[in-house]
C-alpha cells in the first residue's frame, strides 16, 4: 500500500539532508551545485547512459558503485565534464574527495555526475569553494533546482509506503529538458529511499523501474554522455530487509515514483507545449510494443501535427511502419484521445473540426495503436515540437 | 568521361517525352501529375521504402519491376494513396491502365508513384480527367515541379557521357524536402538513360548508386511508405551492351547523378538555411563509418546548432557516441568547415568567434569525424533545423 506525493522533495526520505548553492559554473544567478547526504552508509544501485562517449563522473561513478555502497552525491549543472580529456577525471575525483573531507567519509562513497555543456573543462575553483559554502539541511527543493539545465520546472515526487504497519519513504528528483531518449536519456535521476533493501535486488527494481519509465521517455532522439539514475537505501525505517521474494509493494511504488519523473520530463521536454503518451497493445513481442510506442513518440513528424493539433494520423502511421516491428496494416487500429481514426488499416470516419478542437483543449494527447497480433504491449511518453524547441537549441551553448 | 548538366531535365535523354497538368489533387493551382514516356520499352530497376507500411502504388510498382520491362512512369503529388484500404491498389491499378491505354503500351509495363498525404483516398475523377490531358513533350521540368510537396526548387541533372565514342546520356529528377532518412527517404527519384544496359546489372549499379547517395541523405530521420527511385534505360544509344564487365564509366556518372540529387534534398529540407555534409574517417568498418555520419548528421541537436552558427562540437561527439559505432575518445578528431575543434579527444583551441563568423558565412557546413582506427569512410548529407521545419509541419495537412 502506498500513496504519492508529488512534488514532495528528496529530503522527505529519514536521514538524508540535501543543499544547494550558486557556485557560478552557469551564467546566470541560479542553483548549480548539490549535494545529497545520507547519515548513514546506504546500498546503492544504478543505471547509466549507454552512450560510447561518457562523461567523467559517470566513468568515476561506475567504479565507486561497483562497491555498491554510498553516502553522498554531488551534482552540478552548466558543465557536463564531458569531452575534455585527462583533467576530466581528476576534477571528478576532487569533487568527490572535497565533498568526502566535508562529510568525512571515504571518498568511493561519493558518487559523482554533472550535466550541462560539453567539451569545456570544469571550473574548479568555484567547484571548491561551492562545496565548502554548501549547507546540508532540509534542502530537497533546492536540490532539485541545482540540477535543472533547460528545465523549466523541478520535478520531484514522494511514495510514502506502507508494507504491513512498517512505513518507510521512495522519494525521487529529476531533471530532463534535451538531449533525452530511450536507453536513459539525458536526464539525471537520483532517488532515496529509508527502506532496508537487498542491494541485488535494489539493483534489478531500479533497471526494471527505469525500463518502464526513463526509457520509455524521448524529447528529441538524443541520448547523452551524462545520463544516470541512482538510488540509495539507507535502512533507517528499521523494516524486514526487502529483496525478491517480499519486494513486490516496493517495486510497484518504485515504478509509479520513477514513471511520474518521466511523465513530468516529457512534459517539460524543451520547448514543450504538450505531453504525448504512446501506447502500442497487440504487439507479438514485448520489445517490439516498445520499440514502436519509442518510435512513434519520437517522430518528429507525429510531434509537429501535434504541436499544430492536426489529427495527421498517417505519420503515425508511417512512423510505426519504419520501427522495423510486425505490422499488419489490415489489423491495424489507431486512436487519437480515445477517438478512432484508423480502423482495420482504413481511414476511419471521425470529424475532423471536432478533432482539432480536441487536440487544441488537451494538454495530454493519448495515442493508441492496436497492433491486433498478439498480447504485449507498453508505453513510451514524450513531448510536441515547437519553433521554441530549436529556439532553444540553436542559441544554448558558447 | 562524362560532363555533369546541373539543372538539365529528365527529357534530355534521347528517347524520352515528358508532360504534367495540375489536375487539381493539390490545393494550390500546381502541377501534380506527370506522366515519363520512353518511345521504345526500357529495362528497368528499382528500390523501394524499407517501411513496412508500404504505399499501393509502391506494391503495384514492386510488382511491375518485377518483369524487368517498363515503358511508362506516371506520378502524382499532394496524395500518397497509402493507408486507404483495398481502394488504394484498385486506384494504382486504374493509373496504371489509363495511361498504358493512352500510350497503347501494357499496363505492366507502367510504373505508378504517389507522394503527399496518407490516409486520404485519390480523388480520381479528377486523374482519370488529368491523366487524358496531359501532353507528351519535351516537357522534363514540368515533370520536375509535378513531383514537388515541400520542395521548394525542382532538382534535376543529365550527365552526358563518351564511352569511346558512343555517346549517351543519364539524366535524373528528385523529389525530398521532408519525411527523409537514410535507407530511401521520403523521396522520390527517377532516373533515365539511352545506354543500352543488362538488367542484372542495371540494378546492382543502382542499388549502388543509391547506397551511397539517397541512403545517405538525412532531413528528419523519418522513412516514408512511398519512396523509391527508378531506373530506365532504353537503349537508343547504340552502344554494345553496358554490364558489370565494361560498366565502371556508367556506374561513376550514375553515382555523380545520384549524389547531386542527394545534395540537392538535403540542401531544400523542410526548413533548411544550410546544408550540412559529414564525412567519417578512420573506420574499422564501412558499415560503422556509414552509421556513424548518419546518426550525427540527424542529431536535431547538431542541426539546430549549426542553425545557430554555434560550433557546438560536444553535441556532433554525443551523437557519435550513441551511433553504437567503435570510438576512442582519446584517437578522436572533429572538425567543422575545415578547422580543428577537437583533437584526440581534447577540445582544440580555436577563437568562437571567427567560427561563428565562418558558419555565418557558409551555406555548406562540412563536418568532418576521424575516429583514426581504421580505413573506412562515409559521407551522409543532411540540412539544418530551423523554426520553419516545425511551422512547415505543424501546419501541413488535412
Amino acid at each position: 500500500m502506498f500513496k504519492l506525493f508529488p512534488s514532495a522533495p528528496i529530503t522527505s526520505v529519514n536521514g538524508f539532508l540535501a543543499g544547494a548553492i550558486y557556485a557560478g559554473i552557469k551564467r546566470q544567478d541560479e542553483l548549480d551545485l548539490a549535494i545529497l547526504h545520507s547519515k548513514v552508509p546506504c546500498t546503492v544501485a544504478g543505471v547509466f547512459t549507454t552512450n560510447r562517449i561518457k562523461s567523467a563522473p559517470i566513468i568515476l561513478s561506475q567504479r565507486h558503485l561497483s562497491q555498491k555502497q554510498a553516502q553522498a552525491i554531488i551534482v552540478n549543472s552548466g558543465c557536463a565534464n564531458a569531452c575534455v580529456g585527462k583533467q576530466g577525471l581528476a576534477d571528478a575525483l576532487e569533487m568527490a574527495r572535497l565533498v568526502a573531507a566535508k562529510l568525512d567519509i571515504l571518498p568511493e562513497k561519493v558518487l559523482v555526475s554533472s550535466t550541462g555543456v560539453i567539451g569545456i573543462p570544469l571550473p574548479m575553483t568555484r567547484i571548491r569553494t561551492g562545496i565548502e559554502k554548501i549547507r546540508l539541511c532540509q534542502g530537497g527543493h533546492d536540490f532539485a533546482k541545482a540540477i535543472m539545465t533547460t528545465d523549466t520546472k523541478p520535478k520531484e515526487i514522494a511514495a510514502k509506503v506502507d508494507m504491513g504497519g512498517i512505513k518507510f519513504t521512495i522519494a525521487g528528483v529529476a531533471k530532463g529538458a534535451g538531449m533525452i531518449h530511450p536507453n536513459l536519456a539525458t536526464m539525471l535521476c537520483f532517488i532515496a529511499t529509508d527502506a532496508l533493501v537487498n542491494t541485488e535486488f535494489l539493483q534489478s527494481a531500479l533497471q526494471k523501474a527505469v525500463d518502464i519509465s526513463l526509457n520509455m521517455v524521448s524529447i528529441d532522439g538524443e541520448t547523452s554522455p551524462s545520463d544516470c539514475a541512482f538510488l540509495l537505501a539507507n535502512g533507517l525505517a528499521g523494516n524486514e530487509m526487502i529483496s525478491f521474494d517480499n519486494g513486490e509493494t516496493f517495486q510497484e511504488a518504485l515504478n509509479q515514483v520513477c514513471v511520474y519523473l518521466a511523465k513530468s520530463i516529457a512534459r517539460d521536454g524543451e520547448g514543450a507545449t504538450k505531453l504525448i503518451e504512446v501506447t502500442v497493445e497487440g504487439a507479438t513481442k514485448h520489445a517490439e510494443a516498445r520499440q514502436a510506442a519509442r518510435t512513434i513518440v519520437s517522430s518528429p513528424l507525429v510531434k509537429a501535427s501535434i504541436y499544430g493539433n492536426d489529427p495527421n494520423w498517417g505519420r503515425i502511421v508511417a512512423a510505426l511502419g519504419r520501427s522495423e516491428v510486425e505490422v499488419r496494416e489490415n489489423k491495424l487500429d489507431v486512436y487519437l484521445n480515445d477517438i478512432c481514426v484508423m480502423k482495420q488499416g482504413c481511414p476511419a470516419s471521425f470529424n475532423i473540426e471536432q478533432m482539432r478542437i480536441v487536440l487544441s483543449n488537451s494538454d495530454s494527447i493519448l495515442i493508441k495503436v492496436r497492433l491486433n497480433l498478439g498480447n504485449s504491449r507498453a508505453t513510451a511518453w514524450g513531448c510536441d515540437l515547437s519553433e521554441e524547441y530549436v529556439r532553444i537549441n540553436s542559441e544554448y551553448t558558447t
